[in-house]
């Protein structure tokens, strides 16, 4: 009899459940759920919708979690006609950080109806910016006591992550801090709602709370230095009981089986993270490969025996994405949100109009004019932190550079540059990685980008030097669930005992790669060498140009806000 | 009994006469005549259009010049009903350098028949870049000798003036060279055109041709280091005999006289420049002031006492703008270009929408948005190079950038971080001036920019710390020339004895000026130290970046042309 398992995805505007074949990772069946509140960042959905949210500030409502379950699971079943008999595990992933607190019993404290229109006892969604004060005070306090875990994060811990979220609702809403029984992942508060049992994953742990297999989490007295109140935050509101990824978190209750149509008793994994989980999807679990989900922006997956301290990483986490290895993340945080920005805003109506004269979108005119250059051709050269630089500098102050302009420049050559950037930019952590003993031989590609953009891939080959694959599916992260699932169940019930197994069955790459051009390779060598002059310039050797006009720009702002009415340039 | 004065100025598109009224500067009529063959780039005008040109070529039709004084003069003299008896004076300007061979009489070699078909026999224009090899040999040559006159080139003797295009002739056609008795800057051959007597202004000799009042031209045996055949090409192609600006070239031919329609002996005055001869219009003749020819590129020009060395000028001429004093030219090679090629290369669609419902063109929108922004706000700051530097980096390698982007960025912005980086660029100009004793106290503007940006010339206020007075006429160039008419003339005749006298009278500024604001020079003080910082950077201390992307663009070009059906990005 066949087996099948489900994956669901947690993405940020939608979930995504895929129904899968456990022998060969075919995926018989996919349905979306559009989160009927998506990004919660001007007003809550209280009930007067009257309470605004500050900037920075990104929720979302925990129901729209639930009622992905309830909408996309059972269609699985009517779209396939699988009986639940045949279904042997769930798996899911989530975007992370995102985090909520609820009461020990699991119910979130926005769901109270005192609490509804209290913001922080909402989902901080992972890109909920404001709670950088405390991210500031926990790199400072880290550095003053020399905490040894630093390291671990590439020298910096980000106000995205677990710990300054949590310390911002204890700033900010002590009463809300104090009526949380839990502080808990998203992915791991699914979990537990399918299973009805509360668990914590290694991989959310690992790379969003300080936790390592090795150490656990850091000492008490360090979190007291951040604030008294906060000394036990670990003790009396997490778990220092932490599951590995592939393991089986628990079977389905009653109540998550009555939501999906499920049979009770179904093995659930424990929970993932979306870029983590997509690893084994496109068949790696070993090291020497880089894996890069590439979208809005790149996040960066690699895997290593043994612990290596890699500058300016996002973090390493031991079984962190594949048990018995070291799991290395790394990041950008702006690749085709430049390419969005750059069409949005600065490419003329001719070429929106040629466009569409030909059937194509912009950028697809874009792309294809700007195939037609040579390499070093357009003169230009960029640096691509529209958005910051995650790794390896991670400073979130540096700005975008387009250097080389002429009167002849046209947009196709800025386009150009633009993606060279950020293949520039996926080199400089590549190299980093094998300098620091992580072996990167080739590059496996997934997500929204590589799909489209042939262009693209190529020059990421070519600017790399690697062998650059490509995904076999389009929905990697919840194939990879799935397959966590099929591993949850066991080989016993038709499934795997390792993710490792589950990837070599279920694991698919497309047929299309993309080799090296030597003859391009060599020219993008000699920009390269451009971009990491400029790179260091601007982003470590005190050249604080970005960061000046930043502060400048925030003081021309502050004034304007102190004076409204002056008249401007009179 | 009122005299009028006529002056031409000699563009780059057109020719364009103006009938002034002598005591005031009033200008009664204005006539322009759009040359039939304008700048010559691609093919020679020639019997059957099949000689085509190199790329930088950039040549002129000698009669277009004629014409012009055909198609305008006379239209004047209909337009007001001026007695030709009450014309007492006619001065002109051009571009330079624009030079032509030519026979002893002055026939162009490019209307003698078996000549048409030779590029080399046609007229020069400023903007032919042909001549760079020849530009690096004279300068090699002058810094191996210690040659003294460099210093007052700013260190740099350009592609586009007297000798390199002389020299180019020689190299490439030594049968044209060989013919032309005569080599002659077209402001010249049009004043001796006009008078029948052939005379050499202090203006183009000493801004174009290495002459000085005080030494004359180089000696001959650095022009035989140039080449043997060169060594005495000022006696053999020019003159020795240097009139002063001011001076009276003669009278009008019989045959002048038949063209225009004005009396035959009317004074002509010695042959000015365009940007030179703007300074007298605007009032200008005394040192204190720099004076912004502003369109494509800016010009400027500065008064000194006394002979002053300046980094990275143009020029320096004793009695090259006014009578008695040393006349500086600086120059910025794209300003008005850089805002065109933003707002055809990199303004989305919307923004061109928007202005035509507000019946607006995009220029004026953006300038509008921007006008609502603080200094500072946009985190935006640009090195305006699109076109090179001209001063004071003397350096045509040089390339645009802009840095400062985020997601958030938006084009006023950008348009507004360019315009405040011309201002930049103009400072930098000012304070060389001012740091090597030519005083800048304040700055007036003329030409196409401070007519229609309000915002600009706000801004170029707050960034130079400066007063800026805006020019009286649209057609500061002609009305120089006039006023260098009236000169020719004399008091005796209801003219001027000197330069100074007649701008006193007929030159005029606007009502308008342009005061800094506090708090925007303060803002802008700060700006001015980050693009210090990065126009050093780049521009001087050994960071190639902009020159090694034009080497591996130029590779790249070359690589293309080599391997035209080679497959790309393949």
């Amino acid at each position: 009899m066949t087996r099948y398992t489900v994956g669901i995805d947690f993405g940020t505007e939608s979930g995504r459940a895929v129904l899968v074949d456990c022998t060969n990772g075919h995926e018989l069946a996919t349905r979306v759920y559009r989160y009927r509140h998506g990004v919660i960042d001007e007003r809550l959905p209280a009930p007067d919708d009257d309470v605004l949210l500050e900037p920075e500030w990104a929720l979302q409502d925990p129901e729209d979690y639930l009622r992905t379950l309830q909408e996309t699971v059972p269609g699985l079943l009517v779209d396939t006609g699988v009986d639940p008999e045949e279904i042997i595990g769930v798996g899911i992933d989530f975007t992370s950080c995102t985090m909520l607190p609820t009461l020990a019993d699991g119910t979130p404290l926005c769901m109270i109806e005192e609490l509804r229109r209290e913001p922080h006892a909402w989902v901080k969604l992972w890109k909920h910016h404001a709670a950088q004060p405390e991210a500031d005070l926990i790199n400072k306090v880290a550095a003053e006591r020399g905490e040894p875990w630093l390291a671990r994060y590439g020298g910096r811990y980000s106000s995205e992550w677990f710990f300054a979220k949590a310390l911002q609702i204890l700033d900010e809403a002590p009463d809300v801090y104090e009526r949380a029984d839990r502080l808990i992942e998203a992915a791991d508060w699914l979990v537990w709602q399918l299973t009805g049992v509360e668990s914590r994953s290694s991989c959310t742990a690992g790379y969003k709370a300080l936790w390592s297999k090795s150490d656990g989490f850091p000492a008490d007295d360090y979190f007291a230095a951040l604030d008294p109140r906060f000394a036990h935050v670990v003790d009396e509101k997490m778990s220092r009981q932490i599951e590995s990824l592939g393991g089986r978190a628990g079977g389905l209750s009653e109540r998550a089986a009555a939501w999906t149509g499920l049979r009770p008793g179904t093995a659930v994994a424990v929970a993932n993270v979306d870029a983590h989980v997509s690893a084994p999807a496109v068949t790696v679990t070993e090291p020497g490969t880089l894996v890069a989900i590439m979208g809005t922006s790149i996040c960066h997956i690699a895997l290593g025996a043994e612990l290596a301290v890699v500058d300016g990483m996002c973090g390493v986490v031991e079984d962190g994405v594949v048990p018995g290895l070291f799991g290395y993340e790394a990041g950008q945080s702006a690749v085709g949100d430049i390419f969005a920005w750059f069409v949005e805003t600065a490419v003329p109506p001719r070429y929106h109009e040629l466009a569409g004269e030909r059937g194509l979108d912009v950028h697809e005119l874009l792309e294809a004019e700007a195939a037609e250059l040579e390499p070093g051709e357009s003169g230009l050269l960029a640096l691509d932190w529209w958005n910051g630089n995650r790794s390896i500098l991670v400073d979130a102050d540096l700005r975008g550079l387009l250097v080389g302009m002429t009167l002849a420049t046209r947009p196709p050559e800025i386009y150009r540059a633009l993606i060279e950037a950020t293949a520039f930019g996926t080199r400089v952590i590549a190299d980093e990685f094998e300098r620091s003993g992580v072996p990167v031989d080739r590059i496996v590609a997934c997500g929204g980008l590589p799909e489209r953009n042939t262009l693209l891939m190529q020059i990421y080959a070519d600017v790399t030097g690697r062998r650059l694959a490509v995904a076999g599916s389009k929905q990697a992260p919840a194939l990879g669930a799935a397959m966590f699932g099929a591993v949850a169940a066991g080989a016993a019930l038709g499934g795997y005992d390792s993710i490792v197994d589950a990837s070599r069955r279920m694991g698919r790459l497309s047929d299309t790669t993309y080799e090296p051009n030597p003859a391009h390779q060599a020219t993008y060598d000699t920009l390269y060498r451009e971009y990491r002059r400029l790179h260091d310039l601007f982003g470590r050797h005190g050249d604080d140009v970005m960061r000046n006009l930043k502060r400048i720009q925030h003081e021309a702002i502050a004034s304007r806000a102190r004076n409204p009415a002056e008249p401007v340039d009179a």
